[in-house]
């Protein structure tokens, strides 16, 4: 179950009010790499988890991590405060209220119009978030490198932000929660690599033909290598013959189909076949009038053929 | 430049067309772990990319994903082979088309009715590919780890998919394409270890009092710790206090405003003020007719509260 | 801050695992009408508001609606147990496995496949949960209203969902939940009509010519009148004349466009104008040929209309 | 069915063009709040209503709101007038065109490069209309509460674009607009108070022992208290205790699982467990070079650890 | 202004409820080829277009598309008709009543338990409905040939849709629906063939050089031909070098920076640089414990490497 | 098997860095009309294809698509690249950092902020490319007539950029790329004129009552004609009556129930049946305390009724 006490794990002190400030903070509060996302994954892992252990852990960081969407969802109701009673209030003349929402630049009109200055769950874009942004697989082995990855792309989102403000107390609350990041990647790299075998994730091995394979697919100069295709554990395919097939087949689809199937495939082919050896009259060639195809504009230059 | 060979990077041999098996390989096609989104991710960061080796090896891996979306993709196709004539030629009593298309389980029928059979960049519940599912930031030490996790999902996804399956031609190919994966996954973690330094990811460092510390943030027993929380790296917090305000202020969220603000806003708080002394008659409580309120049901039990 | 306690705010005994009614439960868990919906809803909410009482409320319900989501998941996860474990460790036959991934009905093969048998967030047709669903707007009298409606939704999920089990573990369960929905309906009503006035919501009075009109749109036998439209508070218009153009204007649009923008419409006008006297040769007019539209089959009936 | 007539219901009078408020104006015209929702609420709902008079008065006011949306649209195509030649027929210096797309804030760089100065389903951020925003669930207990909240919040959108509208003839039509959101509220008011028990929302009772409860979940100074949770209707219940496991069960979740589920199980956990006595070299502590380990940064804070 | 009459554009006859049926029906209701779209995509491009024809035709069309939303509506409506009651009124045996929601098929357990048997603006796999589905541009030449297209693609649907049924009113009303799908097209191919040029489209002829140029970039046997890359109106280019760079320039990408940016984009370049020398033991390579690395399962077989 | 070559398809030259500019040109990277929707189309449509002719260029065209893709991509990546390094490395002063970020116009924060400089799958405005954007429908007289008009759209958008450039550099590019949409359009004409008939798409004849009727659903003054609605293929039907229940029949949906299924309707009709006779008070009449009612708003003019 879930509590709430009123206090913050970290105090918000603005400095001034800044609306187009406040967008740039909701990239953390309902972007992809903010502070909901990071809530729901881990919520939604530690219930499905087994491991007593790490099923702890799982809960202890998510309601950490909705600890501080509060924080970060405080930054931007601080932020967006003026803003918020100038609209709702009209106290302004229009032309300035219009010349305020439109000048704060990045989306703020619409944080102040359709959300009133609340902090909606939107990235700074306006684009609301999805679950599409969680990749939780059910699999610890690959569901804790998720995470670190998670981890590491948002201490680089706080990064991006703090350099970007001048207000020192949202630079010191970002600070925080950037530097929380880091202490959550530490954490879930322990629990990955207390968990043995690791790799490959899951259960099934590779097939050793091609596990060491590095196919190079990308040629021309200048060639560049490095250890993530050249040493001793690599065996590297640049020829192009060798890259297709590789299973020393035919490099075709097939499939075997029943009698009945095969007669309605070929019906359908026959009703929709193509006639490689037509020139036909097009649209595009057509011009206008019954008569038709006189002089066409095909060659999309917009001069007439003749 | 890319270029394309119409042989297969792998043959894909299907035994007999099977349509629900189809919308199961979609997974791997158009969904969240599937080889378009693979393709995607490494192909954007090729772009953006300056370092040379990494940039080469992301173009190699970009174009091999774009080889193992056209092989599941043609699994997909041979498996939907027989179902696709079928309902576009119409060739079967009524009943039975009916029947075949929604008896195939999970979704097929709109593999059939609405994609006509051919392979639609849709998960296995018709979901829609989206870019929302791509995590690239730009910063390559948090890129190589969300590619190290999307190697370690798309092995198990694939995992899955070989242990659903009879068939010995798709188990092979799908062996193949989950293989490769795990190649990748090796070539992403030599790129990660051949930057340094590498973590805490990107240029800021940690604030020293927070990045050690474990906030015991779910509490009740059992109690479990390992290595992600003990230990001398970690300083683990229990005592509620301590997780709050750790900045040793209030707690609260606070802004200056501008005395024009503080005005506006105090006016929209006298507007919306809520009067807690009130015990209002509301909605919920009324009855039918003008004179309202004589017998309410506020109590939610469909009882009359008399 | 949030804290969280290993206990659940109410106890889930399941029965018997059964992976088809896990799917529908995910109506609640990252539905439109479920938990993380009425969640986030409120906590935006309570973090916009200025209020402090309304602001206290909002945050006890939404803590109250993250412990909800704990529930409803966690149903989910012992509802899945036994399947979570089967795709995982592929120890039954592979024919077994296939049918009975796609045998549960409701898409419940995604949340094996792709999510691994953990709770997703997604809907019971696997459609990840958006913000979107979520209609704060930052007005109090607007937003009360929408968390009454939200609530009354909500109940309603619920109520089918009890109608659909037979497990008295999983039917009590969802009980609570679904009276805790009547609860909060009855707790957002109060706090709405302690808001004086609360209509019409928000600042602006409405143009007293139009606000007690009806305006009767759609027309035809039987014709039925109730109090939404009949009474001396209405004004009833059916006439068709008297429902267009209401402010006895033309009923155009019209702007004035200064004289270099009249210039560049007119040329576009130009360019883009179409030939009403024509009747040109169309493409779905063409057979196949360079002499072209000899026979045509425009009628559509497939039959050649010479 | 539907007919057209080409009058508008109000007349649009514009007074100069202007893309950056026609992109504001977009929230009512593709936004969550705006005519083309309402429409598509009211007409679904219209469609699956059985009762005759409800039925008639949602597609009365469905019509309405398609009228609607043609008013708003308008609007935006008016304002938009100017702009849409420019770009079409580039008669402009190149810089200037580029200043004119991008400087009239707002996303209108949109408008005209994606749609061509025409008025698109989005919200005036850009975001493409969902279905999604329809919140109908066929119940009229619930879908009417929906409805009222839906006129609610779209009434005040208007208000907020009226406030930043300096153009008497956009603010005229707007005001039309508005006003009838009010008009419909009070229909929606009046047709769920015409159903009688309509609280609780559906057919089922509530549990009695949970009805009045109000749990008070965030806690902290100072605790406010309202007519939502004081007062002979309600229990207040603080003490955590009595929050959790409200069954006076042990608030776990539990499930019996076959024996050969449990088997299962018990082989995903052993391959998956973690080792809480371990303390593992992670990734995050790895320095390049074979030999590893020696110098970790494990602390995160970019210095040694000696 | 719209208008609404209670007769449908077609009188729908329904034989018996069929929810499974009725689902499939959802693809023409809130699917991507459907009525839905048909209307917004030509009601949208009406209110932009500037000649009075097409303006004309579009809202004709766009009006005759939301009557025939009704007509498709109303038949979801009748085949869930014995549906819905079911659920919402809960009359049957709890075990019977799941079985009958998930053994319909296709989702329909998402129509019943969330829109309770209302016709939702989903497709028939439940996703909503969303205006991405529109390619409206605001360039009739454009416009009309997406118009042309998607009446095509709607007519397939019907078509798949009446194989599908056995019902001969459901059959006859989609006969209606698919007839008129067909007469659209023909109208949209006369509009544009009526304005002249129409190809290429817009304003900006092409570049001589590459009107006429055929690529073939996807080679190996048989290599087929046809009219759309042989004949005299195509220059056909195999050789792979005369498809790279065609600009006869490096085929690199560039940009000149300022010393400032220089500087800055050197600055990354050192600070993420990969070490193309190292051999970097990684992630992948570890085993637990502190010591680490002295036993890697680095090939992925999951065996020693020893 | 895709393969990739170092060497661009075209060379790309910019002048200088613009991050606004890059912005834009991301609509054809990630936007609806852009290459990757492109490349997507016609690769599904490719493998679904069973005509060899018409699959082999699907490939060609494809490949294509993502060669270009690469090219639009490096335009937005050299655009870019400064601010890239800008926001990165942070090394300007703060206030200035922010103005640069915020002061580019659409959204090009988004780009830096959360995307790091790196070039997105998401159009101008920052939403994220989706699959609902390709309408491949398996039926090639239906996709072949989607891609001319995708292609035309292609079109349109390039030229629309193309006059929003000064850098010749990218001119240039843009100008190869808008040229090989017109290229690729004429392709898919003669692809569809190749065969034969075309038209009505698919297979299924439309009812030949309905194919050559124009049904004027929009009236009022003035009334245009053209060849989409005059001349001797064409049937005009103005008259309402003769727009209605076309079938001749009462233009009502009817389904018949089984004895059950009434009994249930019925049931539910009772409980939810309106009173049309009721005048109620309802919600927003009520005023705040007990006794309630005295006084309403119900106007919605906020005066007292009296």
């Amino acid at each position: 179950m879930f509590a709430h006490n009123k206090r913050l794990q970290y105090t918000v002190r603005v400095s001034e009010t800044n609306p187009g400030l406040a967008n740039l903070m909701l990239e953390q509060f309902g972007g992809p790499q903010g502070e909901l996302a990071a809530a729901c994954r881990y919520f939604t892992q530690a219930i499905g988890e087994d491991d007593p252990g790490r099923k702890d852990m799982l809960f202890d960081i998510a309601t950490e991590e909705l600890s501080h969407l509060e924080v970060i969802g405080t930054i931007v109701a601080m932020l967006n405060k003026g803003a918020k009673g100038r609209l709702s209030e009209a106290v302004e003349e229009e032309g300035e209220l219009y010349r305020s929402i439109t000048g704060a630049g990045n989306d703020s009109h619409l944080t102040q119009v359709l959300y009133g200055g609340g902090p909606p769950l939107v990235n700074s874009a306006g684009v609301p978030w999805t679950a599409a942004y969680i990749d939780t697989i059910g699999e610890p082995s690959a569901d804790l490198r998720s995470n670190i990855a998670a981890e590491a792309r948002a201490k680089i989102v706080y990064e991006r932000l703090i350099a970007l403000t001048e207000d020192p107390g949202v630079k010191e609350a970002l600070g925080f929660l950037m530097t929380r990041e880091i202490a959550h990647q530490k954490s879930f790299e322990k629990a990955l690599y207390a968990m043995e075998p690791n790799f490959p994730p899951g259960k099934m091995p590779g097939d050793a033909r091609f596990t060491n394979v590095y196919f190079n697919m990308s040629q021309g100069e200048p060639e560049r290598r490095g250890p993530w295709n050249q040493g001793e554990q690599w065996q590297f395919v640049s020829e192009r013959e060798k890259q297709m097939a590789v299973d020393g087949g035919s490099g075709e689809g097939s499939v075997k189909l029943s009698t009945a199937e095969a007669a309605t495939v070929e019906q359908m082919a026959l009703r929709t076949k193509s006639d490689p050896t037509a020139d036909p009259l097009t649209g595009a060639e057509l011009k206008k009038g019954k008569e038709g195809g006189s002089g066409t504009t095909a060659d999309g230059t917009g001069n007439p053929t003749a």
